[in-house]
């Protein structure tokens, strides 16, 4: 496995690639792996001849008074793990070789970046799409690869790749879990024990909304607020939002008629977890 | 000489192209071909193996109460001019397959694109980038040709396309004038003949400005007045502004240092021009 550190010598490399019909999968990551990171990888590597990691923990996709700097990094272990499932070249440039003096320019996705992390967020996405956009750029993939724990941000990927027109094959990845039922997520180091614990009730108040529907409910609303009490049951936990809306457009639905989407951020102590579940119908 | 119209269709191709490794220019245009347009097709056929014209009169970048259903348009004479100078495609997308329904990415340059035509046309460099960035994905350019008439679009591309990593290499070529010195612009066929005579006023005052330097003259705001009071003597022109500014950075300066960009846009009746020169010292 190459490491690549320098943009140019990056961009130089992927274009050499792609201009001998050498198709590139592409794995964007803000390292500190976890068997997700990995899952993404490996099918990287299997579906394309080489297989790119990117690790880069993006300053524009954090809040002012976000974890930046407090964000897990072990850049040692991270390469020994992305070499161990194939990767190919691992991509880690400075911030300052990606955001130099001057830098300007920002891609905006609207309606869909609005709602949910976007509204608790803000200027998350923007950050987001205009990483992704210059990790494509840099990077020339014919396929990326990005896990749903971050459902909105595969959305909001979805629709800037559509709309700018980069031709970009994108492959969205389930949720990785740990054996009780916890969402992997590098954020994960920062519960205590007992917010540990606690986190659990995610994943089950979200698999028993399943059960909801199952059941033959189908008011939005009433699974929402079903997801939203189960939480609430758990004192360690406060509520960033809880929604059901439809798994597209991530607007609000009444009636289940598509997809829908149920969506949890929620705080354990100073650590804000994710995790959700498309429930078909 | 191809047409294309279909957005995939001109993809695939261009992707195609780029597999193989074959370099294309593209020139990006609005159509109504004048000499300055030619300018553009004939170094992209002579600087790449393959030369793409696109032509295409872009919505976003037009304000609430401009021209966009007066543009000028007429496809069979430039389809024969483009062919005329040997270009290989010429991309002409409709605009529903360029902004489908549902669209919502847009490219954002900041600092750069407030001043001058930033202020005058809100959101006008918003959408000037986001349809630079879409034709790029589309045609997969080597290298990608403007003209300096636009001087403020040229640095808005230079910067969303370094920022970006977008892999084009930008290519600015000369404004081409007129006889009389009025820059070629599609838009001189609004004029009456009376604003078209009274127009040439703006090339001469910028003439006339490079002289004021040349005979030592090195204040910014003093350069500008002289510009600005030629123009303000011609009754048919109605100034939208007049700028004398650092020539990359666009920024107001006081004692000329760098090269300088003396920019102006100013109105004959309703049709609005620019025009600009870039003096050096």
């Amino acid at each position: 496995m190459k490491i690549i550190r320098d943009v140019h010598e990056m961009q130089r490399t992927a274009l050499a690639l792609r201009e001998k019909a050498i198709p590139v999968g592409v794995a964007p990551t803000m390292g500190y792996f976890h068997d997700g990171h990995l899952s993404l990888m490996r099918r990287a590597k299997h579906e394309n001849d080489i297989c790119v990691v990117t690790l880069f923990v993006n300053p524009t996709q954090f809040g002012k008074n976000e974890d930046l700097s407090k964000y897990p990094r072990n850049e040692a272990r991270d390469s020994a793990m992305a070499e161990s499932v194939g990767a190919d070249i691992l991509f880690m440039p400075p911030p300052e070789a990606m955001y130099p003096a001057g830098y300007q320019t920002f891609v905006d996705v609207e309606e869909v970046s609005l709602p949910m992390c976007g509204e608790s967020r803000p200027g998350h996405f923007r950050g987001v799409a205009t990483v992704v956009t210059k990790l494509f750029m840099l990077t020339q993939p014919r396929r990326a690869y990005f896990g749903l724990k971050d459902y909105q941000q595969c959305q909001v990927i979805r629709r800037m790749t559509g709309d700018l027109n980069i031709p970009v094959d994108l492959v969205f990845c389930p949720i990785v879990r740990e054996p009780d039922g916890l969402a992997m997520s590098s954020r994960n180091v920062y519960l205590t024990k007992e917010e540990r614990r606690a986190a659990t009730v995610l994943s089950r108040a979200l698999e028993n909304a399943r059960r909801f529907v199952e059941q033959g409910q189908r008011h939005a609303e009433k699974i929402r607020d079903f997801v939203k009490m189960q939480i609430l049951a758990e004192p360690l936990a406060v509520i960033d939002y809880v929604e059901a809306v439809d798994a597209q457009s991530l607007q609000p639905i009444g009636q289940i008629a598509h997809p829908m989407l149920v969506a949890v951020a929620v705080r354990f102590g100073k650590t804000r977890l994710i995790d959700n579940i498309v429930i078909e119908i």
